[in-house]
């Protein structure tokens, strides 16, 4: 029986896994804890560990990029092909905290294998999702005898993350001629479950605010003035009660302008997935579904936009009483964004409705904070086609779709290069990002490296330049 | 030209202010702040002071009250007549706390007269007040010939009453039979202006309650969860939202049900009184007055129930951003009660309704302190009258009548003893009670001696026992 191009990829990562899965452990074990001060050292050695390893896997430029925070790494590989796309792989070296009094059952900067899985932190997030392309590339190249791969690669794996990305925009901006691509593909997400494999096709952005109202110059007796001066932390609390109405819709005039509408495929294919929402209250540590009426829970958190109060306050909060009509309260909100909504415009909507909300004799303040756009990549896109594909050949079972409720730095890459955002991630929900215990599926990251694999020649066929 | 009993009065007063004020400049001298514990021998001190001092006046019972707090000076000068009623005087001889570096021009405890005004912490608040009655009791003998009051005299002159009274209402129960009487006379107020003297009618009540609200166990992830599990910030607003309906009135149903309307008299009675709102907004430190319809400023603050929010507090409250939906919020609240309003039935039905407010999912705890109830004494009550014709004869002058929109302790007096509560008081809005350069002006300060002087007689002549 001669050789498929998918049992040729098999049977070269078969080869190379153990050597694949040791780099990993040696990469594993650096504490590349962006968030700690003490571990600035540790995350400069992850930046160039992960370049000397990028240059063995023969991309021609690797470069490590510094910020005023922590280092990015940069990659490069060009196609021989000149009407090849190009493609930018972004993903971070840098990880949580993580000590072993949180709950860890091991040393967490100590990988350890049990029962086919790989614990450390990183191992996820995102260091196991960013490693597998090294050897999805050389994948590529034995099973298709190529010297370079079918695609112009690119790949930028920054070292902030999980520090909310601070200089990750000015980076992009700054470098956005060497980061040029036809498509970013986003390797710091994951699917639906070990058994499902899914492709995510969009994230929500975000834009947050806080307001401050301000009543009385300072806190009054509410026996002498209660009833007769308008109190700050009512006008507060009317803010955030008027911000929804009465279907769990957001109330703002204008905020849903633009919105892109699911798509009746696309509710038919979210239904499709086996959802239990008991189990999904489980993880949301909550006793009710709510919101926006019409929609799945699922609709609600990956397709739909909202408003969330992320913090309230004012007045006396300690023990006992005060019996006092507060000078000052105030709110942060958030709002998640939905392709079609421009963070710009949804600031403006939102200033001129508070404005209109607070009474007279309270002062407000507005600060909006700096915005993450959304993204969604439509289901027909030809780079969506072929990431489902690769997944497809790997797992060798339909590919469903996701979308993601949270919002991403990725964002920035979309915004500034213009280029798609897709997303290619075999983690899944008991990886445990974040918490004790992280680990991944070793099978399933070897599904990665296949996906990565197929990934660069379908997207070189299906995606032409024209000549 | 013969004396008449008032020139009598003041006779007798011209000749013993000058030790009446070195008397009442000791006292002062005596640092008797209760909520400082290093204070706790000075409060003794003082219970102690006035206790000799009311010897010395000629009550022949005088006992100092031990509490679990600070101790109370309780004094009695029985009438010679079996009709005559039994008056009691609430005052308090503790202070609040003072220093010179709080902005006093003179040391707090070293009593400095000055044009007219003796500068002290506890002139008016409430030395000055409750020792008006020593020199008050004795002019009454004086220009009436008597060996004992026209009516039975008690005093009781607590120790706590600037750190909240903790233990007050237990001292009333427990000596309720010693102080059995047909009226309370407080003397812990003031009056409108230096130039409107005025009597008080009645003081609101206060119930008081915190409210906690809990959604997810633990702070969750608002891009995975936000917009599809409640928020208990959101529910906190959503309840204080609905407080009050779109005329400023507390929308909790049962809340107005028994309530004493305001009667056109008393209505035209505030509005004879020099109110000047952007004045009053500035004592109010506000910039627009606000309320329920219908009534006027002076009307909301004395005679209307209110419902205000003290304190609001949940989520991430600290600088920048914090993108979750937090796992409780919680809000304090308290009620001023008007006469009719019983604490009780309002706690049952805000705890009704706010358990219909809650959202499913959202788990609600609700705490209520202990309540005050409110008084009010109708402007045709005998002793009332008695009142408002002392003040007359020591000013000369029409007495206008006011409210007090707070809420003291000489409620648990009306409450215990039954008897309703009356208010007299000579302290101005400039005299700066709890602030810096507390005083109490000379002349006002007599003229309380002189109404002290004036009511026990009038008392017992227009209000006696039947035989």
């Amino acid at each position: 029986m001669s050789e498929t191009p998918d049992s040729a990829v098999r049977t070269y990562i078969e080869h190379h896994r153990a050597v694949f899965l040791d780099d990993l452990v040696e990469w594993l074990r650096i504490p590349s804890v962006s968030a700690q001060p003490e571990h600035t050292p540790d995350v400069q050695r992850s930046a160039d560990w992960l370049a000397a390893k990028l240059e063995e896997t023969g991309f021609p430029t690797v470069e490590v990029w510094r910020t005023p925070g922590a280092p990015a790494v940069f990659a490069e590989w060009p196609s021989h092909d000149p009407q090849a796309p190009t493609v930018l792989v972004y993903g971070h070296h840098d990880v949580q905290p993580a000590a072993r009094e949180d709950g860890w059952d091991s040393e967490p900067f100590e990988p350890l294998v049990r029962d086919g899985r790989l614990y450390a932190r990183g191992a996820a997030d995102d260091k196991g999702q960013v490693f597998f392309h090294t050897l999805g590339v050389r994948a590529h190249l034995a099973a298709t005898g190529r010297t370079a791969p079918a695609v112009n690669l690119k790949l930028l794996i920054e070292g902030e993350e999980e520090s909310g990305s601070p200089h990750f925009r000015a980076l992009v901006e700054e470098r956005a001629e060497r980061l040029t691509a036809d498509a970013v593909i986003v390797s710091d997400t994951g699917m639906w479950a070990e058994d499902t494999p899914t492709v995510c096709t969009g994230m929500r952005g975000l834009a947050e605010c806080e307001i401050r109202l301000h009543g009385p110059d300072q806190d009054v007796h509410s026996g002498s003035f209660g009833g007769a001066v308008p109190n700050p932390a009512t006008a507060v609390a009317r803010l955030v009660a008027a911000l929804h109405d009465e279907h769990g819709r957001v109330a703002v005039p204008g905020f849903y302008d633009g919105v892109v509408e699911l798509t009746a495929r696309e509710r038919a294919l979210f239904a499709e997935l086996p959802f239990d929402e008991r189990q999904w209250l489980c993880t949301a540590k909550s006793y009710a579904a709510h919101g926006e009426a019409g929609y799945t829970t699922l609709e609600r958190v990956w397709a739909r936009p909202t408003a969330e109060v992320n913090g309230i306050g004012g007045g006396y909060q300690g023990p006992g009483s005060k019996t006092i009509i507060p000078s000052s309260a105030m709110v942060k909100l958030s709002f998640r964004l939905v392709a079609g909504q421009d963070p710009d415009q949804v600031e403006k909507a939102v200033r001129h409705w508070i404005a209109e909300q607070v009474p007279p004799g309270v002062r407000c303040e507005i600060d909006f904070g700096s915005a993450t756009r959304p993204c969604l990549t439509p289901l027909d896109h030809p780079a969506l086609r072929s990431v489902v594909r690769a997944m497809g050949r790997a797992f060798e079972k339909p590919v469903r779709f996701t979308r993601e409720g949270g919002s991403g730095p990725a964002a920035d890459l979309q915004d500034v290069l213009g280029a798609p955002v897709l997303f290619l991630g075999i983690s899944v929900p008991s990886d445990g990002w974040h918490a004790p215990n992280e680990k991944v599926e070793l099978d399933l990251l070897l599904k990665g490296v296949e996906a990565s694999a197929h990934l660069w020649g379908d997207l070189a066929e299906h995606w032409r330049h024209a000549p």
